[in-house]
């Protein structure tokens, strides 16, 4: 962190359906509530129409925004002035500590590779905390690859488990079990890619082996794996039917030089509040640091 | 049909968690409710124990049974005598017009194939009507493949739908809308087996794209197709996390020449006669003839 001072984050003020008013409202009462410092980067005339004469929170003028139905690797080499560039910009040359967007998560996800960088695996992968219901033996478990990387080598999925349990650890999980998410608990169920992660994953520590939906969802492990293609449904599904269970928050770029929080495309102002809060914590954890150096260290590679 | 008699349903008596008292309870009921003719299929003494001194039900003597955990297609080579491989025969041999098993789905998509035989197409695959909420446009959509097939090629994915768009159309849907499971709406979404499929799916009748899962459980279409890995994470999910929904019926083996029946594992009685009366509907309606005929017509070929 940058010396003494409270926490920066870069806010993507222009990114999600409801910006950038909810996003700006979201990351002002942050900063009102001295969660964090707040930079808010986008098109500064839109931003200060959203502020409606309110200060406080540093504006860093960004001309472009990234669309949802861009190519989100091509959109951001051509569009440098895009508001998730200019904002992972300032997290890589360490003028914020931390970053959220609401825009495009395939678009966050390659500023955080292409120009926070990687960080310890070939693969970073999205995080996602899911809450579980009451009576459950955890609060919640971690799912990794939640949508980052759609088509993925069993390897990938062995990275993904190691960093999804550091990443619980560093939340205060102690020993983290590790489950993959397949449609039968045997060994030697599911497709061609669960049946060689399978194999991959004995060597984690903390593998449990497989585990149904009905099972991860009575909060069977700590930290369940997959492809980002079953990720995504399994979460889109959870998060479609389940109207009694709170939605998750902000998820997080795993394996990236730096804290980078996708907030929901759909978020309010109040989800903002809670992912900058998320953000800032993250960021005083130095999460990305431990994550980095528990990939690296020997006995985990 | 066998003339005019009741229809004849094959119930594997052996298969499911609580076979076979709950089965041959369920498979009791129908029977007395002139649902159809039931032939009770397994352990006789044990089948003779569950019905306790009830009549009516024609018990057909298998003495072994498929385990959950034993590879379907060498089980069913290896225990000619097993319950669900002499209920396929029944059916096979025009000496029942329906089987219904709570068994092992990979056992009785096996007996289904192996015995009963494919019909129109390479890649048999499990349906499953899908009930929706109130105020969905429509009250249930079909899910193809729920489960049969964990590895396929996109050309089956457009053989499901052309499946799973007769098997709603006989069941009373006109010119059924089809869409594929993806983790986005546009163009180009997905991983590799998603998108050569929508390619594929632009030749079929009906077809409106892509569906996130909220846009597939609002209802915007009548039949989706996925592959069976991700139909089974998907379903499973679902019938987990969603206490208000109904649970889905028993699904059906569409592709085959014969009407089987998939009941849940979990079935209790009710679900079991359930299953029997939907058997006895099917089979009245000669839905895997009726299928083969729109997959043989040269129009969907």
């Amino acid at each position: 962190l940058g010396g003494s001072g409270p926490v920066r984050v870069a806010v993507d003020a222009m990114g999600g359906d409801h910006a950038p008013a909810a996003i700006v409202a979201g990351a002002l009462r942050a900063h009102r509530a001295g969660v964090a410092r707040v930079l808010l980067v986008g098109d500064t005339d839109r931003i200060r129409d959203a502020l409606a004469g309110d200060e406080g929170p540093e504006i860093v003028h960004a001309p472009e925004t990234v669309d949802m139905g861009e190519e989100p690797a091509l959109a951001l080499r051509r569009k440098r002035g895009s508001s998730i560039r200019v904002a992972a910009e300032l997290l890589a040359e360490g003028r914020a500590d931390a970053l959220v967007s609401a825009g495009s998560t395939g678009a966050t996800v390659a500023a955080a590779m292409l120009v926070v960088g990687r960080r310890g695996v070939r693969r970073p992968a999205v995080a996602a905390w899911v809450p579980l219901d009451e009576g459950a033996p955890r609060a919640a478990f971690v799912l990794v690859d939640a949508g980052a990387n759609i088509d993925v080598q069993a390897e990938a999925l062995v990275s993904y488990a190691r960093m999804g349990r550091a990443y619980a650890q560093a939340q205060g999980v102690s020993d983290p079990t590790v489950a993959l998410l397949n449609v039968g608990a045997e060994p030697g169920k599911g497709n061609e890619l669960a049946r060689a992660a399978f194999e991959l994953l004995g060597d984690v520590e903390g593998f449990v082996g497989n585990l149904e939906p009905p099972d991860v969802l009575a909060g069977a492990a700590d930290v369940v794996v997959t492809d980002g293609f079953t990720g995504n449904v399994f979460l889109k599904t959870l998060e479609a039917g389940l109207d009694s269970r709170q939605s998750p928050g902000a998820a997080i770029v795993l394996g990236v030089a730096g804290e980078v929080l996708v907030a929901h495309g759909a978020a309010a102002a109040e989800e903002i509040e809670a992912a900058v809060r998320t953000a800032a914590t993250v960021a005083h954890a130095g999460l990305s640091d431990r994550i980095g150096d528990v990939l690296q260290a020997p006995s985990t590679t």
